[in-house]
Parts: structure tokens; sequence; C-alpha cells
């Protein structure tokens, strides 16, 4: 119960807050007595802290006003790309206090390898935001594959080449979870007040979607929904790295879309120099990336037919090239969805870009504190996100 | 309370009967005395009856063992397909009391007409039924399109050339709502112990699926779940129905794979007559069902990899020609779905077949009286499915 109620003043406090303590009692339907005997933990925890004085319409001495602390438990954000590592702590308002983001050339390369290097970015982000008064009590990690957060395994990766892959408990004496990135994604921008019901693409070397219902994330039976890359576009289409042809990824993945507009992949930013040459009109690029809108675009009418969401985001590395792809996205979706009229504006681009799915690793553990604000004096047990 | 607790003793006969009053008293946890008091409305209500003295190992009397009643209140099943028309009765028990079917040439004839035959069909079997002492309370419509539970309008149903048709509220005074076909197929085989999370494909003129998600239909967020039959196969396709190109019913549906078998549309029952000419050996006859099996093993494959249920099903007529389709069908998954290895048992032919939309449909009334038996006497007011 009072477990209950701790996260239940914790939770006025970051929905309403700065708060007094009479608010957090009007907001929670707590008497002002349980309220601050509450707030007292909250403050010992390092959960919340005390502004100057509220300004209240009330009589008798001003409260001081309660908000989430900057400093404190903290959330460790990981990501493992194809092309690139990343590391993020995130404090308990949201907000990313420390970053950082590696080249690496992960494909086939092993898995001990990359986790090493992960590691160690890792450990920078965190001195980083211990300096700030931070303190991580719990890690996630995106991994672009199947993900099975029961046991902490890697069931499958193509674009890494991981398959049952079994990931530590810990990491840097975190407890460590690890989360398919576009489930990750679409979380961040679940959590941020996106819509509802939403299937959220995630796209960049290779390609995910989430599916989010009334809220919250659909796994599926097992935990593997949203593997919208390994749709069938074209049934006798090009091999793809999953054993099967003619995958969305053929069509819309990124070595594709470098391959149709005839560009060598860059050392780093793939989707860069794709937008940095579509903006400066080289018709290839233009085309490519055309193709591969109508491409994401045929896969996702089947996955609107399907599912019926309410909306439709393009987040991940993609969101940047939203200006070439929705075109084309939106002419497949208005032609192909059995619900007329289609209506474009349900297709947008997330703000949060390629950071959301980083992001929403870091935030899968201050999700967490919120929820149960005892866990981040315990470090509790891992548990999966969403 | 006294409404939940009827609808307790009631679902513990349905679930366990015959059973004696001390044995429902056991299984619902209510005192004997109160359980007396329940099976007296129950009774007076027709919803169960007394059968001979129940064999019980207890000391003192023996009760009589209460069964659900085989008399009493029904639910009527309606059904307009593509080629036929549809009516049947279904008692509390969930058995079939009487039924009727008519071919009949739907494609594109006046909604008018079809409800007014299909008005006929039910006061036959309405008829029939209320001599065999059952008294029909609630009729649900089986539609293959897309259906607005809510307020009972048909958005769109391609194959028959029905689109924003609002139906009417009773049907010889009974409530009516109408559900999609592939919903109510899906529905009658999990009520009927089928697996929890499921997609049903209920295919014949028209492709539809239903998503089952932990034992409960899966509407989307507008109601319009399931359209399989509309997910793209191959892009550039031939012109669909729906004013798309390339979908899964250009290669699968009925009038695809006759057209490909080089066959005559039979005056009534196409997939019986592609059934006997697959038996007889013909070889372009099964070509071309191999040919729509491979097609409908893509589009699954797709649906599959997003929404990862547990099992699949092949319902509707077509189970009926699963000897044919499922080889194209298991080869697909088996090299398209993402989580391998994608065992060939996860693929199932419904033992319903092209009965189970309609036997769902009478089945949902069924249901909504187990739930409330208290709506039985009332007629309560129509609710939607699942």
């Amino acid at each position: 119960m009072r477990r209950q109620n701790l996260a239940l003043v914790l939770g006025a406090v970051a929905a309403h807050g700065p708060l007094s303590r009479a608010d957090a009692a009007a907001a929670t339907g707590l008497t002002r007595a349980a309220v601050s005997s509450l707030v007292v933990e909250l403050l010992q925890g390092g959960l919340v802290v005390e502004l100057g004085p509220a300004p209240s319409g009330r009589v008798g001495r001003p409260g001081n006003a309660l908000a989430l602390s900057p400093r404190g438990p903290a959330g460790l954000g990981l990501e493992v790309g194809v092309e690139h590592l990343a590391a993020c702590v995130v404090d308990l308002r949201g907000e990313v206090r420390a970053e950082a983001r590696l080249p690496a050339a992960n494909r086939g390369r092993p898995a001990d390898a990359v986790l090493a290097e992960l590691a160690g970015l890792a450990e920078r982000v965190t001195a980083e935001a211990r300096g700030l008064g931070l303190r991580p009590v719990g890690a996630t990690l995106a991994v672009p594959g199947l993900v099975d957060a029961a046991t902490g395994t890697v069931v499958r990766a193509p674009n890494l080449g991981w398959s049952a892959l079994e990931l530590p408990g810990t990491l840097l004496g975190l407890p460590l979870v690890a989360e398919n990135e576009a489930n990750l994604g679409a979380l961040a921008e679940l959590w941020q007040g996106g819509a509802l019901d939403v299937v959220h693409v995630s796209a960049e070397a290779g390609i995910g979607a989430a599916l989010v219902v009334g809220g919250r994330l659909f796994r599926g039976a097992r935990g593997f929904a949203g593997e919208l890359g390994h749709v069938p576009v074209r049934p006798d289409g090009p091999d793809c790295a999953c054993g099967a042809r003619g995958c969305l990824e053929q069509y819309a993945g990124e070595q594709a879309v470098l391959a149709a507009a005839g560009l060598d992949p860059a050392p780093e930013d793939q989707v860069g120099l794709l937008a940095a040459r579509a903006a400066a009109g080289e018709p290839r690029v233009l085309a490519a990336l055309e193709q591969a809108g109508t491409a994401l675009g045929t896969a996702l009418s089947g996955a609107v037919n399907l599912v019926d969401p309410a909306a439709v985001v393009l987040g991940g590395a993609y969101a940047e090239l939203g200006a070439w792809l929705l075109p084309g996205m939106r002419r497949e979706l208005a032609g192909r969805v059995l619900v007329r009229p289609w209506r474009p504006e349900l297709l947008t681009v997330s703000a949060l870009g390629r950071r959301g799915p980083l992001l929403g690793a870091a935030l899968v553990t201050i999700r967490r504190i919120l929820d149960d604000p005892g866990s981040a004096a315990a470090s509790g047990p891992p548990r999966s996100a969403g």
C-alpha cells in the first residue's frame, strides 16, 4: 500500500510538478499528512527535490514546491546498431544528461568485441552522469533483432549476424535487460505523449516496427511481433540476410537504397549521406528514395489492413529522410488501405528520429522507478519493458 | 451481484454439467443456499433443466443434476456470402438445432433483395426451432467485409458491392447485430476450445482473417483489423475489386483460382467443384491450388512476422481445400517467418470449415446469455461480439 502511494505521489509530481504538498494531496486524494510522510521518503531517496516556496492561493504557510530530481536515480540506455554504438543517461525528468555515439562496423563482428566496446562507452557516459550527481540504477540495451526479454537472449539479429546470443545479466554492475530497438523507439514516442494505437516503423540498416495497442506494446505470443522488415514485398525478389526473398529490407533497407542510388557506403552515416545527396537533388538518389518509400508504403498497407492502427509513425534514422520517403508511402497507403479515404496525416514522422530507441532504452529504467519508487533504492530486479 | 452470481452458476453448469447443486456450490464458492435460490431463477428462465438424480459420493439426499437447457433461449445466426445465404439456430449448449443454406448470386445484387431473402430463410429456421421448444432471443449477421459494430453499418464489402450500408436494428423482432465473417469464424473456433493467440484465415470468394490475442478478438483501433485478403502479394499484380492491385484475393480468392484452373464457375459451390476436380487429379486445378496456397502462405508470412501468433488456422470454405493448399502455405511460412524453425504443425485446418462464421454468429447470442443470464429474459440490448 505504501509502495503504491509512493508511486501515486511521485506520479503526481511527474505529471503536474512542480507542486506543493497540498496540491499533491489534492491530486492523489491522499491526506496532507500521508503525503508529507511519503515526501520525506521520496526526498531521502533522491527522487524529488524541494524548490523555493510554491505560490499558493491557500491560507497559511506556503509549502515548498516539489519537483522530480535532476540528480539521483537515473537510467542508462545502450544501443548496438549495425553501424554504430550509443549510450546515454537520462534523469528522472526524462532529460538526456550524458550521451555518446560511436561509429562502428558491427555487421558480422564478434558479439564479445561489440559488447566490450559498448561497455567502454557506457562507462564514459555513466562517469559523466555521476559528475552531475546522477546515479544510474538500471541499463537497457536496444538491439536490431528478435529479443527474448524473459531470458535476456538475442534470438536473431540478421543484420548483426547474431543468433541465440545470451547477454550478461549486468553491465557495470547495473541490471541489464535487452529489448528490440523498434519497440524502444515506439515506447519513447508513447511515453512522450504519442498516440495509443500505432504502427511505429523504425528504419535504418534493418527495418523493424513496433505495434502499440491501447497505449501498450503489443508483443505477440512469443514476444517477436513487429518484424516489418521481413514482410514480403515481391515474393521472388532479391535474397535477404534472413534467408527469405523479396523482404521489405531488400527494397528499403539502407544497403538496398545505397545500391539503387549508386552510392558507395559512407565511412559512418549512410542516412546522412542519402539526405545530403537527396537535398542536392541527385536524380538517382531521389529515385532510390522514391522506390524505398513505395516499398515501405506497400508493406505498411498490408500491416494497416491487418492491424488497423489509428496512426503510422516513421521513426529511426529514416525519420530524417521523411521529405523523400513520405510521398511514396502515402501514395501506397492511400491506394491500398481498405478503409477509405485513408488520410495522409495518419502517417507522421517521429520528432525523436534516430535517437528514439536509445532514449526509449534509458526511459525503461525511469518508467520502472516512477511505477515503483522503492526499486530505485534497491536497484530492483530487471524487468521487461512496456 | 445477483446477476454476476447467476452467470457464475450458469457458467459452472456450462463448463462442468450435468452437476448437482452441491457440486455447483463447490465449483463457484457460493453457499448451497445461494445456489439453490439462483437455480430457481435459472430454471424459471428456461436456462437450465433438471435431469434425474445425480450420482453423488456425498452423504444425504442425492440432488437432481443440472444441465444447460436444450430448449428455451437460443441464438439465431445469419450469413450473407457472395454465393449463398444461410441461417441457423443454436441452443444454449452450442448445438445447431435448425439450419438452412441457399445458393444465391449476391455479387452486386441490391442489398434490400438480399436481406429480404435472408429474412425468409431466418423465418424458416426460427419456426423450426420454435417447434423444438427453442426461443431465439438475438440475431447476428456474418458479413464478408468491414463492419462498424457500434453503428450496425457495413462500411465496405467489396465482393458484395456493399458500401456504407446501414443495417436494420432488428430482424423478425430480434435485436440484430452485424459482424465480420472472419471474426465470427475465429470466435466459433475459440469458443469451442481453440488456441488463444491465433491468425484465423477465413477464405472463400473473399479472404479475411481474424486476429485472436490472449483469447480475445483483436479489432484494431477502428474495428477493421484482419483484412488479409487485401494484403499486397505482388504490388503490380492484377486489379482488385477494392481498387488496389495485386491483393491476395487476386491470387487465392475463389474467382482467381477458378480462372487459373480453367474452370467455369459452378452454379452453386465453387469450393466443392475445386475439391472434386483436385481429388480427380486434374493437373491445372492442382497447379491453381498450389499457386493459391503459395500466395496465402506469402501473405500469412508477413502477418506472422508482424503479429507473432502462436498458431495459424485455415477456416472458411477453404478448409475443405486444405489437402491442396497446406503444402504451399507451409513452404512459404517455413521459408519466410523470421523466428525459426517454423513448425508446420502451427498451421492447422479448422474442423468447422465453412460452417464456422454462421455458427459463430449464432453463438454470439449464446455467449451473451451465459455472460448475463438475465439478458435472455429481457432480450437485452444488442452488443458487439467478442
